[in-house]
C-alpha cells in the first residue's frame, strides 16, 4: 500500500541520489525515461532539478506538458531501469517493453509507475540550458511511498527498499544499509 | 595513491548521488560544506550542479572565488560528513574540527580533502536562484581518484569505496554492492 506524503516529504525521496524513472505524457501517451541526474534544490518552495538531453523524446514531453512524475525504483527493477535508459520512446511503448504499469497520479496527468516504491508529482517551474542538457526545475506538488518502506526516511535497509545508483555504463551501486551519525 | 582523471571521468564520480564535501576558499582560508544536493548536468562541456542556501558561509566563498572542489568521502567519514553539515565555517575551522587535511588541488585554489577517495576540481560556469537556494553550475576542469578504488567506475563494492547517501536528518544509506544490467 502507498501512503500520501507532503511535498517536502516527497522531495526527500531522492535526497540520497537514486536513479529514477521519470514519466511524462504526450499526444501519443505516456513515456518513461531513466535518469541518474537529479537532485532536490530548494525547500521553500519544494523544488527539484533533473537534467535531460534535448534529443531525448521525454525532453519535449516535459516542456510541452509542463508536468512529470519522478518514480523511485527498487533494486529488483534493475533490468527495467536499464532498458528505459537505452531505448527511445519515440518508436517504442516503454511501459509495454519493460512490463511496467501506468496508474493515475493525484495532481498531474503524467502517470505513476505502479512497480516503483515512491513517487514525486512535479510541475515545471523553470528551465535552463546547461551545456548539452536542459535543467528542468520543478515544484513538488504531491507524492507517495510504499508505507512498509518508510519510517520518516526511505528504509533502504529492507530488501524491497534498496535503491539503484548509476555508476556509469551498465554498472549500478545498490544503497542498502542505513547508518546514523551521532 | 590517487590517479588523475579526465574531466569527464571525474564528473562521473558523483553520478550515483553520494553525499559530498565541497571545499572553497576565502580570505580567512578554506572551508568545507557537506552537500547532499548535487548532480552532473552536462557532458560537453562536463558540468555539474550543486545547490547551496545563500545563508551558508560557503555560498559567498564559491560566488567570490569562482572555484570549488567536490570531494567524495567514503563511509568511514560518516561523523566528519555529518559534522561539516551541522556547524558553520563562519566561526569554526572545519578542517580542524573534523580532523580533515587540506592538500593542494591541481587546477583550482580550493584544496582537496586528503581523506576523501575522489576529487572533482570545478570552476563556476553559471548560477541561478531556485526557491530558497542557489544552483551553482560548474565546469569540471580536473579530478583524481584512489587508484585502488577505480576500475573505470567507483568500486563501491570494496569497503573503502562505500559511499554515503543522505536520506535526511542524521540518517545515511550506504552504497556498496555493485550490479550490472544485461
Amino acid at each position: 500500500m502507498k501512503r500520501s506524503l507532503t511535498p517536502n516529504q516527497a522531495l526527500q525521496l531522492i535526497n540520497h541520489g537514486p536513479t529514477i524513472l521519470v514519466t511524462a505524457v504526450g499526444e501519443r501517451g505516456p513515456n518513461i525515461i531513466t535518469l541518474a541526474w537529479s537532485t532536490p534544490v530548494s525547500i521553500r518552495p519544494p523544488l527539484l532539478a533533473i537534467s535531460v538531453a534535448p534529443s531525448r523524446y521525454s525532453h519535449d514531453l516535459i516542456l510541452n506538458s509542463g508536468e512529470f512524475v519522478v518514480n523511485v525504483p527498487n533494486s529488483s527493477l534493475l533490468e527495467q531501469v536499464h532498458l528505459c535508459g537505452t531505448i527511445s520512446g519515440r518508436n517504442k511503448d516503454k511501459f509495454k517493453e519493460a512490463g511496467l504499469t501506468p496508474i493515475p497520479a493525484n495532481k498531474v496527468k503524467a502517470p505513476l509507475i505502479k512497480e516503483c516504491i515512491g513517487h514525486i508529482e512535479c510541475k515545471l517551474y523553470a528551465y535552463y540550458t546547461a551545456g548539452d542538457h536542459t535543467i528542468f526545475i520543478a515544484e513538488v506538488v504531491g507524492g507517495s511511498v510504499d508505507e512498509e518502506l518508510y519510517d520518516g526516511h526511505l528504509m533502504t535497509d529492507k530488501v524491497e527498499g534498496e535503491t539503484l545508483h548509476h555508476l556509469g555504463g551498465n554498472v549500478y551501486a545498490i544503497a542498502g544499509r542505513r547508518v546514523r551519525a551521532r
